[in-house]
């Protein structure tokens, strides 16, 4: 990529999640039961979707962003893995969904779910998952809780649907690109990071800094995700470079490069994402115009800038060792591109 | 149809759900209020999508019961009409669904949504309105309810997986079908009913008497929906005749008439069902069997079986015109195929 990358600490070393992954293993261990225990059924279809998706090696990012949370405020009673895993499952829910909507036949490179069992299998299995999600949500008792990540489940949806609204239209701008994200993969972020303090029963100032750590973390880990799927280690994704081109997803480097680009280049792009002209001769000339005018480079400093908030949103809590991770996660997400 | 109906009241004159209608009106009115501002949203296709079945004309029954099972224990809150609505929505967000699963063109006589707006909004309209009822439900603040409704959720997805498992096998017996119906069709009915006395803050045995009459009444009303799908009123539900056994679903006029066929009439059955040999020709065939074994009769039969237990599980409650309009309602879901 050769892109560099300003950061505001480590800067002779590569940040990592293995401190938080670390701290949180006691919980996830936990949360992981939970998970093969509440994904169980007598109806043997449903373990068999969900342990497939759960199984094939998702980061659990956001539910170590909940116990982490909660940890930050001294909890120590077992909501947070309840919490944890009910946040987990509102993902999962949202994968099998997602793989429905986008037809999409691997994820994390493996085939998906809906290619194994049909579509049929991944509405329903999600649905499933979101129900004993809830059911978590409601045995943990915390209604604040439960108002966080119910508002979180609506948003989540209707960014998708307004990802549908988007789809296919190059006149989508970077505004336009920043709500779809914030909604769909940046409010789940926040919920996980916000039950922490709620159920530690913390102050609004404690739960609103999480909030916004959160929220600002998922929009850099997502545009991040999007630079990736235009280069970087994405095989390590199990996704292969230029998924999202294929598809005619429209993310900010390509946004960023249409704008940026000549007439004749505008029409190259409504060509491919608009008229679905996308082999693998168009997708080496958008690699080239996304080169050209340095939508990756851009897209980076776009997640740094939302690193900082949230950087800037924990600044005012006590040090220690879960800040610390916390801290680091910002910079893992972002330097994953390297 | 010509099916003689036992009925344990009304001998003279055909039941009804205009009693209860009445009663619930008013609250009727703000739940349809309800119903509008929240399956609102900036995005546009959600109000597109969503009003297009709420304002296909379902009877709403499932709110009624929430309405009236909160009056019937002198309710005088407004948690009712919250929770009535939640509950026709998680009832809409299973057809969107459902119509995805099925892969239905047609709904109560109008084309589905996924006709019009595709799966893709079908899928993530259905999870917007899922996330809008708990949200209203979290804003009702009964854990209780929410426990009962959220389990309501899981239990109906995990019921409609195992529809899926059970899909185009012939041998599936009368107790498999139970099992399906009773969770993907009847939960929601005992917990659209049992959240009413929650919110009154009944005791036990008042809940459990509202569990037991809308689990019943939700068997009752699901198996004589199977038998109008083979006959009878089936023009009122925008359905055609035979649509069931076209999508070859197996339903208890099907299983019945298999299990007393002979042999040769039992291979009938595995081609059309298990094979897709199902157009007109063998609808005629199938009609013809489903009648020489009064398979209908005998599924109306089993409807009030169910209709009756509903009807002793409200016997110990005081007269009123609450309870009243409730027992009609009974007679009024099975008398529907005359």
């Amino acid at each position: 990529m050769g892109v560099v990358i300003p950061l505001g600490e480590n800067k002779n070393k590569l940040a990592s999640v293995k401190p938080l992954v670390d701290l949180t293993r006691p919980g996830m261990e936990r949360v992981n039961q939970l998970i093969l225990s509440k994904a169980g059924s007598d109806v043997q279809m449903i373990p068999e979707v969900a342990n497939h998706l759960i199984s094939s090696g998702g980061k659990r990012l956001r539910p170590m962003l909940t116990l982490a949370s909660a940890a930050l405020y001294g909890y120590e009673g077992d909501g947070d893995v309840k919490l944890a895993t009910s946040v987990e499952f509102m993902h999962t829910a949202t994968l099998l969904h997602d793989d429905v909507v986008d037809e999409s036949d691997m994820r994390r490179g493996k085939s998906t779910a809906r290619m194994i069992w049909g579509n049929q299998a991944s509405v329903l299995v999600g649905d499933f998952l979101l129900g004993q999600a809830f059911r978590m949500m409601v045995e943990v008792g915390s209604l604040e809780a439960l108002d966080v990540l119910s508002t979180a489940a609506s948003v989540i949806a209707e960014g998708e649907v307004l990802q549908l609204s988007v789809a296919k239209n190059m006149e989508t701008t970077e505004d336009d690109y920043l709500q779809v994200i914030r909604a769909k993969t940046a409010a789940l972020f926040a919920a996980a990071a916000e039950v922490g303090p709620i159920i530690a029963g913390t102050d609004k100032a404690g739960r609103n800094a999480l909030k916004s750590y959160g929220m600002n973390l998922g929009l850099a880990f997502q545009l991040v995700d999007d630079v990736l799927d235009y280069g970087g280690k994405a095989a390590d994704l199990g996704k292969n470079v230029g998924d999202d081109f294929r598809e005619g997803k429209i993310t900010l480097p390509v946004i960023l490069a249409y704008r940026r680009g000549t007439q004749e280049e505008r029409q190259f792009w409504r060509d491919a994402i608009e008229g679905g002209q996308s082999d693998d001769e168009q997708l080496e000339k958008a690699l080239g115009l996304i080169n050209k005018y340095g939508s990756l480079g851009d897209t980076i400093a776009r997640a740094v800038h939302y690193g900082t908030i949230a950087r800037d949103a924990l600044a005012p809590l006590p040090e220690g060792p879960w800040k610390k991770a916390l801290l680091e996660v910002i910079d893992f997400c972002i330097e994953r591109v390297n």
